[in-house]
């Protein structure tokens, strides 16, 4: 479906649906150097052991470079051609931006303006998270409208868009739909 | 895909999926005059910030309505042959009725038998809300329950129903499954 | 698209999308005698009443079956080439077992080693549950990931997969998806 020229994938997902697990099996299956984007800070045990839980899933020939605000300077400096990039994961990304009092629509801006200039693919791993009913606070619905912004900011940038459910994936773009009223 | 006689459409998504959005375009690419039957009232500054901002998606050339309770009323006055719909949206109409105490189930039923005998197309917008954890107040899953049955049941009636994530579309129906055991 | 050899079938889906009623029409229209597992405990008056309109949807010639603990000891017991079982819900089996305090994931990998030795099909319905924002309650986040596990593991070992919203299914295994970067 995809051919060897493809540059920017987006694979979205809930928790623990399997997405990061399938961008790293892509990113192994590509024959290119895998390089991790984390952007989670382990802050808290909880974290810690997810962090930890992800890193037991990757084989060991990872290349593993943390940035939890300057994503789109990370980018520029870790593509190259021999590289498949995974950012995993930018609900976090959000949630860091977000705490450290960041504007996030024009982080997401920066971050959609360097897709096209880098030198090899990249893989970005983001949550769905508008699924549920109205989150009780004010804090949760202002950080679900800037996940669903910078989902859809994404979307329109990248050259593929999935959607992962227990690890499998749907296609959301290219799309085959073609309606008109 | 649809052909030019579809009358009815169904769109799903969570929130900030880019739902409305899609809904728009579709509406304006008809070469129909566009009318928006909006549900939401603007009661606190929070829901007047969301009016506005998808009030500024939008080209000039709309024609808007207003109508929080009685839809089914709101489609047979509005629609035309030179005419297209959009409901936008059946969450806060399902919302608007609970408050006011009205019997959400009965009105879901008025406004699908309605939908046959309309003279123009009609486009729905919907929020699906089931696919968080289990909301910690009855009122949160009693509403989760109701929005669930109006999708179910207008998903039944509507020729073609969409899920949205991130501005892409995915075709619910038709479908094309057929499994047999 | 499935053969009259299909085996075992799973059907996720978000709080009231219909997946249930999916899975008992798949059943109905199999041909073969449908038995229910059911593992919800009728708790308190809202169990009661979800069961209560279960069953009002079903046909009256199902056999069923409580079970809340030993779901694979129960699928052996009941499999048969002239049946088909629906299990409904898994996420209640989850639940039922972290109430009583047993390890979860054993119990799934127990659920799956079952799977290639049942003597007819099975169907199982399961509820996604990852896709709002994070729970607020560290017993709501071990739900939510034990869940998202769960589904993982049985979309992992089961032929066929859907997602089901608001009564209409998507097709995610097998996936017509052949990625390459």
């Amino acid at each position: 479906m995809a051919s060897p020229t493809v540059k920017s994938i987006l694979i979205l997902g809930g928790a623990r649906s399997g997405k990061s697990r399938y961008a790293q099996k892509l990113a192994e299956a590509s024959g290119k150097m895998p390089v991790l984007i984390a952007t989670a800070a382990a802050g808290d045990d909880e974290m810690a052991e997810r962090i930890e839980k992800h890193r037991a899933e990757r084989s060991a020939h990872w290349r593993v470079v943390e940035e939890q605000i300057d994503l789109a300077g990370a980018l520029v400096r870790e593509a190259a051609a021999d590289r498949v990039l995974v950012v995993d994961c930018l609900t976090l990304w959000l949630s860091n931006l977000m705490c450290a009092a960041k504007e996030a629509d024009a982080a997401v801006s920066g971050l959609v303006a360097v897709l096209a200039r880098l030198d090899g693919p990249v893989i970005f791993v983001t949550n769905e998270v508008g699924l549920g009913i109205v989150p009780n606070s004010k804090l949760g619905r202002a950080f679900r409208d800037a996940q669903g912004r910078l989902n859809q900011s994404l979307a329109a940038a990248c050259e593929i868009v999935l959607f992962v459910t227990a690890g499998l994936p749907l296609q959301l773009k290219p799309s085959a739909l073609a309606l008109r009223l």
